[in-house]
């Protein structure tokens, strides 16, 4: 019985992801690393299991720590934090442990402080301009390199690249050109380094590029990590269909405003993050609501959305034809901006048949 | 020692908020139950017995329920979910429970399954219409009582509002100008039911208007929260000085972009929450950069801040002057836009003399 705001996740939908994405990396012959970073749970993790998917990413050593008593191949996709070397020590003494170098100081540092052997890729980038080494940077790379190869504990993987820049993109040729583009600039390093290490890897993967590129050629590895759940950021930059979204927040209804067409709702910036989409007709927009079905929840309910969050409150904007048809102590079902920053907030899942899934 | 995002505390900065605010309420003879929703701490929460305080807000059932081990006067100051029936009943029967009702319907919900006695207000709706009953709905008001007070459960405490719309303000004088709006309506609303409810509270309580304002004639019970660590948003209400901001999160350096000025911290949406602040200067501000001293942090780094946050990643914007004087592994202090919702993503506070506090 749902009495505060709960996550409801549709296990169907989230499977049905799963398998979609792992077929497609099969078809394409290129390994499947997923990002675990969105669901953040050792059960949801073992469905990745079935497909035949044996290595994963994650975002932190904290999460690395919580998903090796399960799995035994492990890229933490985010720049080495230097200040955690016990905890890469544990863990490199313990799982195939990978970590990303973008500096020669980061590597200098590893190479002083490790105590067993870990892989490493070294960061691109590809256009996002967050992080990572010009691709152009022949110098730097190399510098890196140098560091690297000369120690024992360190050992160069390949090259690993995240096409951010696809979250800008709203339509499915934006984001197969900056997919394109991507790839190019990776398969450029690919052919200045193969001679000297032939077994490099060039490791890929945002979920709007993976979700809508069908032909891979030029990557060996993917790490999508949001198509698990999906959202609607990800919806209108058109890596999914409204119908894949596997979570769903379940919010109380606390008060309704007939005269301004509002109900507040148990669920705030606390449950939801403060995520936020915009378009000119319905402004600031914080989830939207969907409607409720006997096996979980169906479409969207045009023009019902959230409209603002504070700590614990959500204002629902209700469509005038709408607004007699709920009454306080109803749930509502709201789709999430970012599914990611909302499950990080929610401390479990609950799914469609009750059963409880805990998660880091 | 910090080796991850830690939410550091400056303990004198914060008890001196709460002496602070304690003084000015005993100065108005006004009795004061802070908000706890910010700290979400039983020792932080112990800090405030010192100056006399016995009674607390929090903005959700699970919060009471955890402070409810040490302390006996609690009003939730969020409206009913009538859903969470069980937990109320569990709370009632331990300690002097106060609840917000706005509507008759959760009047009747309450008054058909409560088992033992509460305490409630009805909420206002001041001016900021998030939520509440209209002040001049005297009709609602009138049904609420009538349900409430046919039954031997509920117990009518007063009227409380929330001026939220203070935090549009960006002058001192604009939320005096509120406040005061807002009392007057509450003080309508005391002269009419006075004589039927002679010991009615009128309960109020922003961290803007209780930080700005000297006066609270007409007031009796104030519930501010968000003081207790203060924030940059609040800084940009007039609400505190930047010195008065007791918390700051330590963020690793992971990677140093020289050519563009910007440093790459570990420190995310998932621990700062996505809540921003905008200027024409500088676009979207998440964080501001503080100056490292021995005793914690001075003065705002101008020009210094978070221009972009992922779940991990935070893209610092580092001045000219200042790009060379970081290394890979140094860590840099920043203030959070919303403080409340930092604290709820970081599960604990590391003082300054290095001792953790926990929280809910």
């Amino acid at each position: 019985m749902i009495t505060k705001p709960t996550l409801l996740l549709d296990e169907k939908k989230c499977r049905d992801n799963i398998r979609r994405m792992a077929e497609k990396t099969k078809k394409n012959q290129v390994a499947f690393r997923p990002h675990f970073k969105t669901h953040q749970s050792l059960e949801i993790g073992r469905w990745f299991k079935e497909p035949g998917v044996d290595k994963i990413t994650v975002s932190s050593l904290d999460m690395a720590v919580y998903f090796a008593s399960e799995w035994n191949d492990i890229t933490v996709a985010f720049p080495v934090n230097i200040l955690e070397i016990e905890t890469i020590n544990y863990l490199a003494g313990r799982i195939n442990l990978n970590l990303l170098i973008e500096s020669d100081e980061t590597a200098s540092c590893l190479k002083a402080q490790l105590t067993s052997r870990v892989g490493f890729f070294i960061k691109i980038d590809v256009g996002t301009h967050r992080t990572g080494v010009d691709p152009l940077d022949k110098q730097k790379i190399d510098r890196i390199l140098a560091v690297s190869v000369s120690g024992d504990f360190l050992s160069f993987k390949g090259f690993l690249g995240h096409a951010g820049h696809t979250y800008k993109c709203r339509t499915r040729q934006d984001v197969l050109e900056v997919q394109n583009d991507s790839i190019k600039v990776m398969n450029q390093l690919r052919n200045n380094y193969i001679k000297a290490y032939p077994d490099l890897v060039i490791s890929m993967g945002d979920t709007p590029g993976c979700s809508v590129a069908d032909d891979f050629s030029g990557v060996d590895e993917l790490r999508p990590g949001n198509f698990v759940f999906y959202d609607l950021t990800q919806n209108r930059i058109s890596s999914n269909s409204i119908e894949q979204i596997a979570v769903a927040l379940a919010c109380p209804i606390v008060a309704i405003h007939q005269d301004r067409r509002e109900i507040i709702v148990y669920g705030g910036g606390v449950h939801f993050s403060k995520e936020r989409m915009e378009n000119e007709e319905e402004g600031i927009v914080y989830g939207r609501v969907v409607e409720k079905t006997d096996r979980g929840w169906g479409n969207i309910i045009q023009g019902m959305y959230l409209k603002a969050l504070s700590q614990e409150h959500g204002i629902v904007s209700v469509p005038d034809s709408r607004i007699t048809d709920y009454s306080i102590g109803d749930y509502l079902l709201i789709l999430p901006v970012h599914s990611c920053m909302t499950a990080n907030l929610m401390k479990s899942y609950l799914t469609l048949d009750k059963r409880k899934i805990s998660r880091l």
